[in-house]
C-alpha cells in the first residue's frame, strides 16, 4: 500500500516513519515538511542516516495527494482540518493525529480549540481508538487517532465504564515524557527547565479532557466528570496515568482483575499487571502495548495506565489504525519489543 | 551549641551537615557511620572536600553523647529508636529523622514498622512540623522529624483542615525523587531502573499513609482516609504532591487563595503561588521552602505543593526545628536559594 | 535454529532476548540464570510481559546443552570460561560476551583479569568483530565478542591502522551510559551519584585497553600504545569515543573522509557522516550501528564514533555474529531503527 | 556596595542574583533585561519567590549607571560591548561575563566573534582569572570574565606551564552541562535532543580555543595549539575538562601532585584530588571549587578538572573577582557547599 505523510519533521512524523519504514506492507511515497522542505529526512533526523526515502516536500494538495492511497497527517490542530478536507475530496484515505477530528460536538471543539472550517467532516470521522471503535475503523475513510492522554486513560476506564460502575467524577493524574510537547523549541522544553524537575500545568483546563469526557459519555449514556491534572516528567517518552475512580459500588481487587483480564483478552496491545504488580513506562517503551495496573480501597478503584506517548499514544496507534482499515493482521509492523533499559 | 549527627553517610546525613557546616550557631562536633567508621567524611562525600569536619566514628552511645548537647538521628526505623532513648537517658535533645517517634499510637506504629522498644517515649516526642507545633517544638527534647511525603502533604492540608472544609477522603498523588530512597544500592534505584521512566511503587499502602491520617485526624476532630500514590520520578531531589481534597462546600478560588495566604503568612518557609501559577520541584531545589498552588474545580481542591525531599522534607526541616529548639532565629542556616536550574 | 543464552538476567541478556525473540531464524530454547532461577522472564524484565519464553533455569550445563546447538554466554569474567569449556566440549558453538576470550596472550589475561583455566582455547577463539574477522567468524566454534569500548574505538581506528597512517599512541576519550556497569545494584550505579554528573574513572587503567591494543597491533604490524579514559555519562545506553589519532603524515579531511568511506561501503552496520557533521549516541539507540565522524587538525586526526553500547557493542554485535556463523544475512533481525527520541 | 547586573534573565544573570541575593556586602540596586522589562525576577524565575529585589527594567544606561557602582553585564558577546563602554565612560567598574574583552588581539576577536566597537578598552581589560591574575583584578576598572571551558582547562594546565613542562599541543575533551548554552530556546538545548545522549560539538572550532591559546601563550612565552573538543552532556550543570598535555620530560605522578598541591595551596576555591580519586562535577554543584584529578602515562599528564560551569565557569568566578575587586575577603557570598546528591 502506498502512503504518505504529511508532517514528518516532528517526534510524531519521526515515530511513523520508525514503523512505516520497517512495515512489510507499505511503501513510503511522499513526506512533506515545510519548513524543510527540499532537505533529506537525514538531514532532519540523522538516525535515519543511510535509509532510502523520499525527500521532504512542501504540500502541495494535488502533488501529494496523486502519490499514494492513504495518509497520515501529522500537523497542529487548526492547521491540519484544512489538509484532511483536501485529501478526503481527492478520494484519499486520512489517519490524522491532530485533534481536529476528535470531538463530534463543533462547538466544544470550537470553545477549546479554534474555528472549524469543515465540521461536516466530523460526524465521518470515527475516534480512533481500535480497543472501542475497531468495527468502526475498518471501513473509516478518515479516522481522528486519539490523543496520548486520552488513549492512557480511555483504556483504564473501558471496563469500569462499560460495566456501568463508574460515579460521576473520575481524577485524573497524568505523568507525561517531554516528547509529547512536540519538537518545536520552547522555554517549558528546554533541556534546564525540566531536568531535575517535575511540574504540573494545565491544571484542570487541558485540552484533552473534552476528549475524555466525550468517549465516557458514550461508554455511560451520561455526563462524567474528569478532573484532569498533567505533569510534566523529566524523560523523553511515557505517559503514566493515574486514574482514580469512585464506583458506585465495592468491588473486590480479583474481581476488578478478571473483568480487566476478560475485557481485554483478545487485545493484543493491552496487559494487564498481576495485582500488586504496576506498570512503569519503561516497560512499554517504543511499543504500542498499554500496561494497566489495578488497586482498590473502599469504593475507590485506583487503575493505572503506561504507553509510550509517541507509540500507542500517537503514532504506533495510527499504525494499528491502519493496519485495520487495510485488511492487514493488525499488529504488523508493531511486533518490537520495549527498549530497557 | 554543640551538636552530633549519628548515621552521617546517607543523604540525609549529608544534608545536614551541608547545613549544619556552614550554620552560624552551631560546632559539628560527633559523626557516626557503621560502615564507614574510621574514614574522613570527604572519603564518603568527595563534595566536603578540605573542610575540617571530625571523622566518621563508630556509635559507643557513652562516648558520642559526651560529645554533644543536641543530636540529629539519622538511622533506619527500628535501629534508631534505642539511640534516641540512649541520647534522652544520658539528658540530650533529640531530633530523630526516622519514623520511630512519629506515630503516637504504638499499636500502628507496630503494624506499619517494627516492635517498639521504648513506647514509653512516645507521649514525649513532639511531630516537628513547625507550621502546625512550633510552640510544643520550642520546649521539646525529643522531636519526631516528619517524613518527607507527609510534610508536603500537610502543608498542602492545613488551612482546609483547619477551617473544617475537608471531606471523609483525600487522595493524595505524590511524586518523589529518588535521594528518598536513600543511598544504599538496590536494584529499584539503579540508574538504569530509573531514568526514562516513570512508575507508582507501594501503592495504597506506603507507611506515610498513618503519619498524614494521625495529624489530619488532629486537625479535624475525626477520621480522614488518605488514599496515597506515590510515584519515582527520574530526578534526585523533589516531591511534588498533588493533593484532591474533596471539600464539604464550593469555594471560589480567590477565597482559597486568600485562606492559604493568610494562614501562612508568617511562615518563613511557606509560598503561595499567584492562582494560575503552580509550583515546580525546581524552584525549592536545595532549600527549605514549600511551594503551593492552588485550584478548584466544584467542590474539588486540588492543591499542590513542592518541596526538596532532603530539605523541607528531612534535614532542612530538622535545622528549622533545631533553630525553633535552641531559640535561634528560625531560618539561620537555611538561607541558601534554589540552585536553578 | 535452536539457541540457548547463558545468563539471561542482566542488561546484556534482556538485549540479546528483545533481539532473538524476534529473530525469525531462531528458536530460544533455553535460558539459565542463577538468582532468578524458577522465575518467568516477565518477573525479571517486565518488558517481556506477555511473551511464551522459557523460565529462567540454574545453569546444569548437561541439561542445557542437550537443548541448542548455538549459546550466548553472557556472564561474568572468570565464571564464563569454564561454562564456555563445557559447551565447547559438549559440541555447542558458543558466543561469548564476557571478556575471557578475547584477549590471545593468557598471560596478558591473567594480568588485567584473572587465572585462566582453559587457555587452550585461546587459539581457537575468535575476536568477533565482523568488520575486521568477518570470514574467521564464518566457521568458528567459538566467537569472543568484542567489548563495548573496543567495538566503537577499534571501528574509529581500523582504516587508519590498515592505511600504516597510525603513530605510536592513540588518545582515547570515552563516554559511556550507566547499563555497561550491569544491573547489579552498586553505589556507582545509583540513581542520585549517576544524574546531573560526569566523571572520569579507571584512569588509564581500564581493561578494555589490552584488547584495543591487541587489535590495533595485529593491524599494524607494532605496539601502538593506547591511552585510554572512561567516562561515565547520566544516560542509560550509548558510548561516543573521541579518539585522538596523531598521523605520521598530515592529510586532508576530504582524503580521511574518502578512506572511511572507502573502507566501510560494504559494511551494513557502519555510517560516515558528512564532513562537519559529527555522531550522536542518539542517533543509533537500539541498533546495530556505529556511526563516524571526521575532523583533522594539523597531523591530528579527530575520530568520533556512536554506538549503543548493548547493541552493537554487545548484544546486537552477538547476533550479527551468529548471522554469520549459521549463514544468515548478515543483518536478519538487526532491522530495527533507533529510538528517537 | 551597591551593585547592578545587565542582562539579568539567563543562567549566568539568575546565577548571579542567587549568591548577591545572600552576599552580605553587597547591596543589589538595579537589574535589566530587554525582553522581561517590567516584570519582577520572580516571574522570571520563580525560585526567587517571595524575594525583595527590584523589578526587570530597560537598559537606558544613564539612568542605570546612576544607581550602581560595580556592574556585572551578562549580555551576549557584541551585544555586551556597547554596555560596558557606557558604564565606563560614566566611571562605572565593569565585571563583563561576554567574551568581549577577553581576548587581547582585536584581530582575533574579531575573527573568531564580530567587529569590535571598541578595542581601545581592551589593553584595559584584565582577564579575570583570580588564581592568574589576581593582582592586576584588584585595581581593574574591567575585567572579562573567563569563558566557562578555559576556566576549568586554564586551572588544569596552569602548574605545567608554569614550570615549562608543556609541549606544543594540548588535547582538551570537555564535557559540559546544558545551561552553558543559555536560557533561550533552541533546537540544541530541547529536552528530548539532549537527554539519553551524548554528543561533541564545534569540533577543533569552538570559540573557547583563541582564549585558551592567549593565556597559554603569557604562561609559555610561545605558541601552545590546543585541540579543544567539547560535548554536550544530558546535565544541567557542569564541565568536566580531561585535559592530555604531552610534557617535554616525564614526571612521576607523585611529583605531579605535589606541583599542583604547592601551586594551589593557597587557593581558596581550588581543591587536588588524592591520586587514584578523580573529580565529578557532582562534588562541585552550585559552588566555585574547582577539583583537580592527576594521573601520567609516560609523558602524558592526564589532568582532568571539574567545575560548575554557572559558578565557578562564570557568575561565581565573577563574584569572586567582584570580591577582589572591593577589598572583601575573597570567598565571601560563595561559602556554599555543593548540592549532592
Amino acid at each position: 500500500m502506498k502512503v504518505g505523510i504529511v508532517g514528518a519533521s516532528g517526534y510524531t512524523g519521526a515515530e511513523l516513519l520508525r514503523l512505516l519504514v520497517r512495515h512489510p506492507e507499505v511503501e513510503l511515497q511522499v513526506l512533506t515538511a515545510e519548513r524543510h522542505a527540499g532537505r533529506s529526512v537525514e538531514e532532519v533526523f540523522p538516525s535515519f542516516r543511510g535509509l532510502r526515502l523520499p525527500d521532504l516536500e512542501p504540500l502541495d494538495i494535488d502533488r501529494v495527494a496523486s502519490k499514494a492511497d492513504l495518509f497520515f497527517t501529522a500537523l497542529p490542530h487548526g492547521t491540519s482540518m484544512n489538509v484532511v478536507k483536501g485529501l478526503i475530496e481527492r478520494g484519499k484515505r486520512v489517519i490524522d493525529l491532530s485533534a481536529d477530528f476528535r470531538l463530534r460536538d463543533v462547538a466544544l471543539y470550537e470553545r477549546w480549540y479554534t474555528a472549524h472550517s469543515c465540521p461536516e467532516l466530523l460526524s465521518d470521522a470515527v475516534y480512533g481508538l481500535p480497543e472501542l471503535h475497531r468495527s468502526r475503523i475498518r471501513g473509516a475513510r478518515l479516522v481522528a487517532n486519539p490523543g496520548c492522554y486520552p488513549t492512557g486513560v480511555l483504556l483504564a476506564l473501558l471496563p469500569l465504564a462499560e460495566k456501568g460502575l463508574l460515579g460521576d467524577q473520575v481524577v485524573v493524574d497524568a505523568k507525561s515524557g517531554v516528547s509529547g510537547a512536540g519538537r518545536s523549541p520552547s522555554q517549558g522544553t528546554h533541556f534546564c527547565e525540566v531536568a531535575e524537575a517535575i511540574r504540573a500545568y494545565n491544571v484542570g483546563r487541558h485540552r484533552h479532557t473534552p476528549e475524555m469526557e466525550q468517549e465516557l459519555k458514550g461508554l455511560c449514556g451520561r455526563e462524567v466528570t474528569v478532573l484532569f491534572t498533567p505533569h510534566l516528567v523529566p524523560m523523553n517518552r511515557g505517559i503514566l496515568s493515574t486514574v482514580y475512580a469512585f464506583l458506585k459500588r465495592p468491588i473486590a481487587e480479583e474481581e476488578l482483575y478478571d473483568l480487566y483480564s476478560e475485557r481485554f483478552k483478545e487485545e493484543p496491545f493491552v496487559r494487564i499487571c498481576p495485582l500488586g504488580d504496576f506498570p512503569s513506562t519503561s516497560a512499554v517503551r517504543g511499543t504500542n502495548f498499554c500496561d494497566i495496573g489495578l488497586m482498590v480501597k473502599g469504593t475507590t478503584a485506583v487503575v493505572i495506565s503506561a504507553i509510550d506517548n509517541l507509540t500507542k499514544g500517537a503514532s504506533g496507534q495510527a499504525v494499528q489504525v491502519m493496519n485495520i482499515m487495510a485488511g492487514f493482521p493488525e499488529t504488523v509492523g508493531l511486533e518490537g519489543l520495549a527498549l530497557f533499559p
